[in-house]
């Protein structure tokens, strides 16, 4: 076995970079320092590799006929995963992997920008997941995560804070925001609590009843 | 009257400038050609007058002390339009404008990308004005609007269609796709039918019974 095999505890959260928008180089190498999972999908690797990454796991459905001979020359030991299925994403595939093998949480990066369709379905995508692995996707100006049970923070006055419906939440009730809410019913498109924020240093609290919510922390 | 004053019949697509990422600058000239009326969202005017373009309107809360004065100084004649409501996003406000104004239909970029939470909001919102108004939003990877009725339009094979529900949508059939649905219920983050295609060089159809669906032609 290569001494560049580390065999980990799979109590870190993983990273999984899509194949979005780049994310800052510090951004980064904050999650890259605790040494994670380094999971990629896809064409994004050419990117990963060029950045002089360390990737674990290549997943993908490869239909862009990706050369994997090269991939593997530059990157040793490389798991290649190929997932074939056109029902679901890259991502979808990508979180399921991880979810099969064990780990708890998962950071993603490189989700976010370029194509909207892509940054739509990824954002709201992760939500299916959300009670089987802990989900942070992050970009240079947001950090999104599923509400899972009840949310409890410690926030500075003024940090924005968006609270997003996938769908319909109904139930949502919140504390300590700048507005807040109770027993309402979100509705995406229509009714959302989005650009709101920490009215005071203190503890933010949003629970729901029904459906899926985002919170959103993000800065311009 | 000033002679810069242009008298406008209305029948051309405003064009609104929100304040997320820039689109690149041949798109903006292209939809530009036509001397749109161009409203632009509050703290984004100053990147749009940094490109020397003539500006019509500017709307927005102005709760982070935008200069008016500096900003008239630079641009004359010029409608400052006051929306205080804190219910509604910069872009639902510039939306409702230009439908009380009369106008059939806008364009709408810089309201994707950095910030997820305005982005996600931007692109969902624009289904509750479907009726009144024909919106399509753009960006350098994207083309977005909003299913009004029965959709019918030719494309060439493999072009990129994804068909994106803003909560959930019933009875969706398409034809003309590389993945067909028929009386489908669509629902986002958990089955819509993104990345998808035009089957062949032909007539791609899309109808849905109940609901809000975006309609995404996406591109690398």
């Amino acid at each position: 076995m290569s001494s560049h095999h580390i065999v980990r505890e799979k109590q870190e959260p993983a990273l999984l970079i899509a194949n979005g928008e780049a994310c800052n180089a510090e951004l980064l190498g904050q999650l890259l320092e605790w040494s994670p999972t380094v999971v990629v999908l896809d064409s994004a690797i050419w990117r990963v590799l060029d950045l002089g990454i360390k990737v674990d796991v290549l997943l993908g459905d490869f239909d862009r006929n990706l050369d994997l001979d090269s991939i593997r020359a530059q990157q040793y030991p490389l798991e290649i995963v190929h997932t074939p299925d056109q029902d679901k994403t890259d991502l979808d595939k990508g979180i399921e992997y991880l979810i099969e093998q064990g780990y708890p949480a998962v950071n993603i990066v490189w989700a976010t920008g370029r194509r909207a369709d892509h940054s739509l379905t990824n954002m709201t995508n992760i939500v299916r997941y959300k009670d089987q692995i802990r989900i942070v996707m992050l970009d240079d100006h947001s950090k999104i995560f599923p509400l899972v049970g009840r949310f409890e923070k410690w926030y500075e006055a003024g940090i924005p804070i968006s609270l997003i419906p996938v769908g319909t939440v109904t139930g949502f009730s919140s504390e300590g925001l700048k507005y807040n809410l109770q027993d309402a019913t979100l509705t995406l498109g229509y009714f959302t609590s989005s650009s709101n924020e920490a009215a005071e240093d203190g503890f933010v609290r949003i629970d729901a009843k029904t459906g899926d919510l985002l919170i959103m922390e993000c800065w311009d």
